[in-house]
């Protein structure tokens, strides 16, 4: 049985770009050890959550993590929060973006969904002054923290509050602010509904007038004058993903919300040193760090974002570079350790030409010995579609990795009164006593 | 519309083999007959269950002959005792092995799954020994029956009797003898782990002092001193293939098992001289045969377990050689009847490297007239990966089976009161009279 390493490069599938010559990011990018290692490892093609379906980076992992989305999902919120340390008892989270908004008549038109990318001590002094609102004469209570860039999330805590209600958030730019609307007829959705409604009123006028935005509004900087909640999440079960699949798992990430969505699963979440989350992230630090946690997990998961933020900005350029630098940090899995899987994938395709997540599949690749071969050379979308794993959809990754990691239990077998996909632990096993 | 020979070859799939200089058994055996057909053919790759999930013998069947695991799997030792012509009406059949175990405290180990491998009149005195008891006072009857070298069948005769319970066979050397568990909280399955529990107990007395075990300790053989049950099973309903897809079906099989899974779907059951299910199986006799009985029938199903066989014993020149027969035999359908469809597969992978089953993707083959073709030039798994019938689910393969003999009633149409997926029988249509 092998230990696996996970990397997610996030938006890592791409389409051809003018700028690269009309090659995609990976196919423009010198990446010499990517390209080694898909010489030796097997390619293939996966859909996250299903073909031309646009998964977001909470949808992506869950399902590439084996999670059905429509009964194990609750929504993006709790894992923002969770990302945080911010555990929720009883309330609703929502993610919420500081955006730029202008009036227009009685509305209100998204001028930038990310205030100039607003962040530092500016947004963490705008966090704390909508922060602490008593909200429906005081049954329910606001909290708005701010985490990186432009990004935070909302909690509103109290009781009889629901996540069916629907996003605020337009998520295209020129389009009015939306209302928030029970998206079930059931009083604690429309209750959410109106709490919400007054929070994002009542935080208007506060970031509206704000001293900060004033003085960003002198410098030429879009003011951070509203709050964009979406994906509205309550607690539920989750099954630990060390109790589906079999692993003692970590994760090295620094994104709050990938921190966040770990945490839900029961992975031991690591940061080390230097790692952001951003294009200028400490990559070499992670794969070190994971390499090390090998050591006591059998499971190391590790988040790089910097590709996801190359392209949301569409700049195929800065994706090369971000590649270019991640390649070499995998320098270090060159030669890994004869008891080890390493999968490459992303969670999505984020094509720098359209600057959004998009449903088009990700390339992925197998690496270690004793796997299936190929014919690929290279690392990127064109050899994945020939490669040697095929095309598969997301929700069967985790088997895969079973299978390539010699893990799984044939189908039928049931030495355990618990169906399970992986063959048990000795010390979960009951032996017969005579 | 044509009929149809579907060719099982056991544990076909594989990986590369460094004794094989770094290719899989396929790619190194010189076989020209499969490539030949390979050329004028399709090829594809399937997953017998699903993308990672090593199938049993039993379950890769089922599925790639169109049936739901999750409703009419009714467990594996039905099948093992159909093999023999022995029908359960009321009780439980396992699966279960001869094998050696140690005593280590109160636990036993086990140190060969197969007790070396064990046949011939050894293992038939020792079923015979610990055949007829009489279990839970007198309420339940333990029949054991010998098959085919180590392997045989125990049947728990009586009421109240379930099959979900746990193995007692860890399917590993060096783990202990499992305890047989209830997986439901229900009367029958604990009266059924109990009988269990008393019949192990009492045939491990009998066999470990029987006189055939201590001649075989004295010649350094393993003692057969343990029979190892799983895949617990009861007898359920199941539509006969024949209803489900429109064939009047034959089988060409040797191997217990395999015979009992035809019989179960209600295949007529032929088994040629020479045929063993083992390497040296007659081969040649089986291709004959399928091909004298498509004179009466228009499915004929044959399987080869010789394939396998060497995958378990970890041994990629021996299934080289195994292959490199089946490719002599199948020199009678290079030039097939013009009415008959040839598909060619594996019921799951078992790499030699691994020497178990794996959940990698299985090469199939479609050859007849009128087909769709490919690039495809030789029968291995990287032609396969990258072959004109792409890469699909085993539960696809009948309805594959179906489109490619011309057979598939268009959906939509409906020309039965049943739904079915066949252009129906003439005979089986219901004239209007005026």
């Amino acid at each position: 049985m092998k230990k696996v390493m996970l990397i997610i490069l996030d938006g890592l599938g791409d389409r051809p770009h003018p700028y690269l010559k009309h090659l995609t990011p990976l196919q423009a990018a010198e990446i010499p050890n990517m390209d080694y290692m898909a010489s030796k490892g097997i390619l293939g093609m996966q859909y996250p959550i299903a073909p031309g379906v646009p998964p977001g980076s909470d949808t992506g992992h869950l399902s590439l993590f084996g999670y059905d989305l429509e009964r194990d999902y609750p929504g993006r919120g709790i894992f923002e929060a969770l990302g945080e340390g911010i555990e929720l008892d009883e309330g609703v989270a929502f993610r919420a973006n500081f955006a730029t908004v202008s009036e227009r008549g009685e509305e209100l038109i998204v001028e930038d969904r990310r205030a100039g990318r607003i962040s530092g001590h500016d947004a963490e002094a705008l966090a704390s002054t909508i922060s602490g609102m008593s909200l429906l004469d005081g049954d329910v209570e606001a909290e708005f923290v701010h985490t990186l860039e432009h990004r935070g999330f909302l909690i509103l805590r109290g009781r009889q509050l629901s996540s069916q209600v629907t996003d605020v958030d337009p998520h295209e730019e020129g389009y009015p602010v939306l209302e928030p609307l029970p998206m079930v007829a059931d009083e604690r959705a429309e209750r959410t509904a109106r709490a919400l409604k007054e929070f994002l009123a009542r935080s208007y006028v506060l970031l509206r007038d704000h001293e900060i935005n004033r003085r960003r509004m002198n410098e030429d900087k879009p003011p951070a004058n509203f709050v964009l909640p979406r994906g509205a999440s309550e607690p539920i079960e989750i099954e630990r993903f060390g109790d589906r699949w079999g692993f003692k798992p970590a994760a090295v990430a620094a994104g709050p919300m990938y921190k966040g969505i770990a945490r839900a699963l029961g992975f031991e979440v690591y940061q080390p040193e230097g790692a952001t989350g951003l294009p200028d992230s400490n990559f070499r630090g992670k794969i070190k760090e994971a390499l090390n946690l090998l050591d006591y997990f059998d499971f190391v998961y590790v988040h790089m974002k910097g590709t996801d933020v190359a392209s949301h900005r569409m700049d195929p350029s800065l994706k090369v570079k971000v590649l270019e630098r991640i390649d070499l940090a995998l320098e270090d899995l060159i030669d890994p350790p004869e008891d080890l899987l390493v999968v490459i994938t992303g969670d999505h395709a984020t094509p720098c030409t359209i600057g959004k997540h998009s449903g088009d599949p990700v390339p992925v690749m197998f690496y270690g010995s004793g796997l299936p071969r190929d014919d690929s050379t290279n690392f990127h979308e064109l050899d994945a579609s020939m490669g040697g794993a095929g095309w598969f959809s997301g929700k069967d990754m985790m088997k895969l990795i079973l299978n390539y990691s010699n893990r799984s239990l044939e189908y039928g077998l049931r030495p355990l009164p618990k169906r399970t996909w992986y063959i048990p632990r000795r010390e979960d096993l009951t032996p017969l006593r005579i």
